[in-house]
């Protein structure tokens, strides 16, 4: 299983991803989701989930078609769409042509074809984005109103970004909710874990300068570990209990009255 | 959708369910799923998710059974059985007579036959149990280390019992774990809501004394709601930022290299 996430913020974008692969529980392996693509005109972080050999297969068409622009800059690579929006419909025909060449195959086995991919970044002289691209090939974006999307496993890790993250927090919080949204699927799921790639974007650096990868044994991680978990019972404890004795009890429908 | 949970505790046993039913977004009504059937020597509690069709139906099959008891005490009912294990195995021959009325023609629909069950309680001299009954009639039970037992929408508010919650926690603070649990799924997902149907059972009580509906609006749902929200946001801010500068960049696996 995967889990990948990137946050929208005023400040930035902040992209996480996990690192762990399984086909079945007995075969997991470690496999890093996060590939981070860049000039000095455009930063784009881009993660995907599902099928490992269809999200490789799409990375590598996708940086084929970057060695043919190197001696061919009119080539259409991921580097050298207009816009953000481009960059996402680029992905989506590089999955689409997956699909063209494996989907048949994948579905006679009973697979089905699952790539999502969550693009981030930002061309010069626009705005900062982030584009969730579907196994079909089309895509959404965030917004200020929605400013996060996720990819795999993202169930587990989206109270904590509901109940804390907006557009509007600042970009060093929005790794901690980022990170905690991670740490929280992976207490959850054991097919999620680490380690975990975040990459921290500021925006108008155009820099890949805040990207770490933290080990499952990283200092920081246990620190975030522990004062969570201890933060989060400290939390229940502080919260008052209810008095069931101020309800008055409810009406309980035809249950049939026990025979005593 | 819905969201029912079982925690097994030392001290007792805490149930909680949400009561809302949709047929899509366009068709959402209140529905409680939370049913309590006790006598002297007994407390059950059944709560079920799925197809309401469905579960309405294995419910009126159980209390029909009950009706037929009431004359003939020898009749197998849910308030006869001598183990914990034979009410869960007793409730799957229920379903599995829903499954032989129903279950061809919902296929036949494209709808999936989908009864859980959550089945909690007491038999006088045995201990307290929670077992999960599944949609093919088997079932399973929760034990001092998987203590809790959820259905429905289980996975945005499992984190909070990952975390926090086991078979030693007091009753009273199961209470507002198993609270917040659906809490934290209702603003994750619309089609969980409010009212909240709780009832704690005290061991060896043979009471249903705690037994609640909170409304949407009721002042201690609000007020866990402030108190939680703000705990939260106020935990995440407590925790340190990552210092990126301590981390060595990451290997960055085969990524084509800029042109620049």
């Amino acid at each position: 299983m995967t889990y990948c996430l990137s946050l929208l913020c005023h400040e930035g974008i902040v992209c996480l991803s996990d690192s762990r692969t399984s086909a079945g529980v007995d075969n997991i392996r470690i496999q890093p989701k996060m590939r981070i693509y860049h000039d000095a005109d455009r930063v784009i972080c881009l993660m995907n989930s599902g099928n490992l050999s269809l999200t490789q297969s799409a990375v590598a068409l996708i940086e084929e078609d970057m060695l043919i622009g190197r001696s061919d800059p009119g080539y259409p690579t991921l580097l050298n769409q207009p816009t953000m929006y481009e960059v996402a419909r680029y992905v989506g025909t590089k999955i689409r042509e997956v699909d063209k060449t494996d989907r048949a195959a994948l579905q006679s086995s009973g697979l089905r074809f699952n790539i999502n991919s969550l693009i981030s970044g930002q061309i010069r002289g626009l705005e900062h984005q982030i584009f969730q691209v579907y196994p079909e090939g089309n895509s959404v974006h965030a917004s200020i109103e929605s400013p996060f999307l996720q990819i795999g496993e993202f169930k587990y890790g989206k109270p904590i970004l509901d109940r804390g993250f907006t557009f509007h927090t600042p970009l060093a919080e929005a790794v901690k909710f980022g990170l905690l949204s991670l740490e929280t699927t992976m207490k959850s799921n054991v097919s999620v874990g680490t380690p975990f790639d975040i990459f921290c974007y500021e925006r108008d650096s155009f820099e890949v300068r805040y990207r770490v990868r933290l080990q499952g044994d990283d200092e920081y991680l246990q620190e975030v570990r522990t004062l969570w978990q201890q933060g989060l019972i400290a939390l229940v404890n502080d919260i008052p209990g209810i008095d069931f004795d101020c309800y008055v009890e409810p009406r309980t429908t035809p249950e049939v009255p026990a025979g005593s």
